[in-house]
C-alpha cells in the first residue's frame, strides 16, 4: 500500500494516513445521506462563510502579503484575493447548489431478466474525491460544496500560496458540517503536508477514488503523469475555429471576436484561427479588423501575412500555444481536410468550432473532430457547465474516460448494479 | 512523449511506434464507419477463422508444446488450446456480435439552450484501445471483435505463451478486415516486442486512449500501477455471501452451492461465506452439507469449527483469498454490521450477496456495500455481461471510473458534445 511506504523525511505520516482513513469513514456516512440533509449542510456552509468573513479575509491577507513578497503576477494575486463581495458571491453559489438535483440514487438502466432477477444500475458517490489546485481559494468552497452534494468526501490540496485562506475556509466549512450533523472529515485539507502530501495523495489507491487536478497545464500534466489514483484530466485548451469557404462574414467576425476577446484567460477561449483560402479575401478582413480593434496580436502564416502585413510571423510554437492573452495564431488552409489535419495535429481535444453554411462540411467537422465539444456556427466560449445548464461545474474534462466536456454533479458519481432475486442460481 | 524515449535495447522501436500511429490512423476510419460495414467485417472474420482453422491449430500446437515444456498447469494449457470445435464456437460468437446494437452515435442527452444553441451528447469510440492479457487466444478474437463493433482500433498484447496462436489469429483477422474494406491496422498485435512492448504500451499516452488488462490479479495490478494510459481495472473478486438471521435454509444451501461450485475458476465465484450467529444452527448445516458433497474444503473461524470440526483453521490470508478452487472461507458474525465491516475490510468490490427475508436488512446491504454488483437472494455467478443481457462482455470492471461491473459495447465508448448554432456569442 503506497501510504505505508513513506520516506523517513515525511514527518507527519500518521496525521496524513489518519486523514485519509477519516475521509473514507466520512464517505460511508455521506453515501446514504438524504438530499435534504446535504442541502441543510450546504446552507450552513453558506451562512458560516458570511459569518466568518472577517477571519477569512484576515487569513487571506497573509497569503496576499506573501504573494506580493514572492512576486506573484497581479493576475494570480487577483485570483487569490477574497473580500466581502466575493465571499457573498461564493456563499450565494453554495445556495444555488442546493437547488440542483441530487444525482445519487438516480436509476440509469434496469430490467427484469428472463429468470426473474431484477437488475438496476444506480448512481452512487465515488467515495473520496481528491482535488489538487493552485492559489484559488474559491475552488476550496466550490469543490467542497459539489462533493458534498454528490455524496463524496473530499481531500483538498490547494497549494502553499493560498494555505492560510484555505485553512480558515476549511475550518469554517467543518464547523458548518458539524452544526448540520455531518462528519467534519467530509471536507479536509492536506496543505500542511506540503508537496510531499500532494505526492502521497497521488499514490493513495484504495483511499482516494478519483483525483481532479485544476489549474495550469503544468500542474495537470504532473498529476496525470504521476498519479496512481485514477485522474480526471481537466483544462488545457488549444481551441480552434475554422472559417469555411461559405462562412457568413459578419457572423464570423462576431463569433471569432467573442471567442478570442470576451475573456482571454480561460480554457475555452480561441487560440488558433484557421480560414479556407477561398474565404480569405471576403471574410478575413472583417474578422481581423474586429480583433485588431480589441488589441489582438495576430501570429500568422506567410499566406495570411501577404494579405495582412501587420501580423507577426507564426512559428511552430504558435500552433501549440495556449496564449491566455490577446494573441491569436492565424493560418490559411486550402481545404476542410487540411483544417481537420491541422486540428488533429495540434488540438488538445477541448473545443473546436466550424463557421460554415455548408451542411455536409458542418456534419463532417462534427463527426471527424475528436474533441470534447465540437461546434458549428457558435463561439467556443459556450463550453461551460453553467451554459450547458448543469448549474455548477467541476471542470472541463479533456479525456475520454468517464467524463468528457463540462462536468456537473453527475460526473462526480460512479454507478453500481443492484440485483434483487428470489434464490436464483446459474445453470 | 514516452514512445520517443526508448532504451537502446529496444531494437524494434520504429516498428512499435509505426504500429501505434497506424492504429490511430485506422481509428479515424473506424470512428465514422457505418454499422453495416463493421458487421460485414465481423462476418468476414468469422468466415476466415473457420477457413484458416488448420493453420491456426498448427500454430496453437507450437504454443501447447512450449506450454508443456515450460510446465504450465493443465488448467492454463486447457485455456490455451484451440481446436475445430472451439474455433467454430468463437466464430459463432463473432456472428452474435453483429446482432448487437452499435453503441456509436447513440444520443445520450440533448436540449436546446435558451439562446437557441442545440447541444447533444453522443457516444463515440474511444479511438485506440489497448488490451493486455495472458495465454488465452480466444480473448484475441473476442476483444478484436468487440473493439471493431464499437468503432475502436485495438492493440493486442497477448503474452508469450500464446504468441504463435495470436500471430496467426491476427493475420486471419487482418486478412478478413482487408477483404471487407477495413484497414488491417484496426487490429494489431505487439507480441513480437515482448515485455518491453507491454511496458511501452502502458506509456503511450496520446496514442492509446484506454488500456484494458485481463487475466491474473498480478497482471492487473502491474498494469494499474505502471500505466500512464488510463486503465479500466477488471477482475479480481474476493466475493462474499452473507447469510442473514432470517435466510431461508434451502435457498441458502442452493445459492451458496451454486456460487461456490458451479464454476470455481472465475471472478464471480464465491470465496468467503459469512453467516449470522442466529442462523448458524438452522442454516449452516444444510449449506455445509451441500458444499461438502461437492468436495469443498472449508477454512473456518473458531466459532464455525466448534460446530463443524471437519473444517480447516482459517488464517488472515483466507479472508483475502481468491481461491479459484474448491475452497471456501467461512465465518460466523454477530450482526449485519459485523458482516458489512468484514466486507468493507476484505472485499475487492466485485460482487457481494445477502441471503435474507428481512426487507430492511436487504435494503441496507444494497445501499451500504460498496461493490460493483450487490445482490439479494441471488447467486454471485450472475455478475456477467451475458447474463445481464449485454450480449458480449469486455470484462468486469471493479473500479469506479467510467465503467463498473460487467462491461458491454457501450463501455467501450466515450462521448462527445455536438453544438449546433446560428452565430451565438457569449455575453
Amino acid at each position: 500500500m503506497a501510504v505505508t511506504t513513506a520516506p523517513a523525511t515525511f514527518a507527519d505520516q500518521i496525521g496524513f494516513d489518519e486523514k485519509l482513513k477519516a475521509a473514507r469513514a466520512a464517505s460511508r456516512v455521506l453515501a446514504t445521506l438524504p438530499s435534504e440533509r446535504k442541502d441543510a449542510a450546504l446552507r450552513a456552509i453558506a451562512d458560516r462563510i458570511v459569518e466568518d468573513s472577517a477571519r477569512i479575509i484576515e487569513a487571506n491577507a497573509l497569503d496576499l502579503e506573501a504573494a506580493r513578497d514572492n512576486g506573484l503576477s497581479t493576475g494570480l494575486q487577483d485570483r487569490l484575493r477574497l473580500d466581502e463581495a466575493r465571499l457573498s458571491a461564493l456563499a450565494a453559489a453554495v445556495i444555488d447548489i442546493t437547488a440542483l438535483v441530487d444525482p445519487v440514487g438516480e436509476s440509469i438502466r434496469g430490467r427484469t431478466l428472463p429468470n426473474g432477477l431484477k437488475i438496476n444500475q444506480v448512481r452512487v458517490p465515488f467515495g473520496v474525491v481528491g482535488a489538487i489546485y493552485e492559489a484559488r481559494p474559491n475552488v476550496t468552497i466550490d469543490i467542497a460544496s459539489l462533493a458534498l452534494k454528490s455524496g463524496n468526501a473530499v481531500i483538498l490540496r490547494g497549494g502553499s500560496a493560498a494555505e492560510n485562506s484555505n485553512r480558515v475556509l476549511v475550518e469554517s466549512i467543518q464547523a458548518a458540517l458539524v452544526s448540520a450533523g455531518v462528519p467534519a472529515e467530509a471536507v479536509q485539507t492536506i496543505d500542511e503536508f506540503g508537496r510531499e502530501g500532494a505526492r502521497r495523495l497521488m499514490q493513495a489507491r484504495g483511499y482516494v477514488d478519483v483525483l481532479i487536478p485544476r489549474g495550469s497545464a503544468e500542474l495537470i500534466n504532473t498529476v496525470v503523469a504521476e498519479s496512481k489514483v485514477p485522474v480526471i484530466e481537466t483544462g488545457a485548451g488549444v481551441v480552434h475555429i475554422f472559417i469555411d469557404e461559405t462562412a457568413d462574414a459578419d457572423l464570423a467576425a462576431e463569433v471569432v471576436h467573442n471567442a478570442k476577446v470576451q475573456r482571454v484567460s480561460v480554457c475555452n477561449a480561441l487560440e488558433t484561427l484557421l480560414i479556407h483560402r477561398g474565404a480569405a479575401d471576403r471574410v478575413l478582413g472583417p474578422v481581423l479588423d474586429a480583433l485588431r480593434a480589441s488589441g489582438v496580436t495576430m501570429h500568422a502564416d506567410s499566406a495570411t501575412r501577404l494579405l495582412y502585413a501587420d501580423s507577426v510571423d507564426a512559428t511552430e510554437d504558435d500552433w501549440r500555444a495556449e496564449y491566455y492573452s490577446l494573441d491569436l495564431a492565424v493560418k490559411i488552409v486550402d481545404s476542410l481536410d487540411e483544417a481537420l489535419e491541422h486540428i488533429q495535429t495540434y488540438s488538445t481535444h477541448h473545443t473546436e468550432s466550424i463557421l460554415t453554411q455548408d451542411f455536409t462540411n458542418a456534419e463532417r467537422f462534427l463527426a471527424e473532430v475528436d474533441s470534447a465539444v465540437v461546434m458549428v456556427n457558435a463561439s467556443t466560449r459556450f463550453t461551460d457547465g453553467g451554459e450547458f445548464g448543469f448549474g455548477a461545474e467541476v471542470g472541463i474534462s479533456t479525456q475520454k474516460l468517464h467524463a468528457r466536456g463540462p462536468m456537473g454533479l453527475q460526473e462526480l458519481t460512479s454507478t453500481k448494479w443492484l440485483v434483487r432475486g428470489t434464490g436464483q442460481t446459474r445453470g
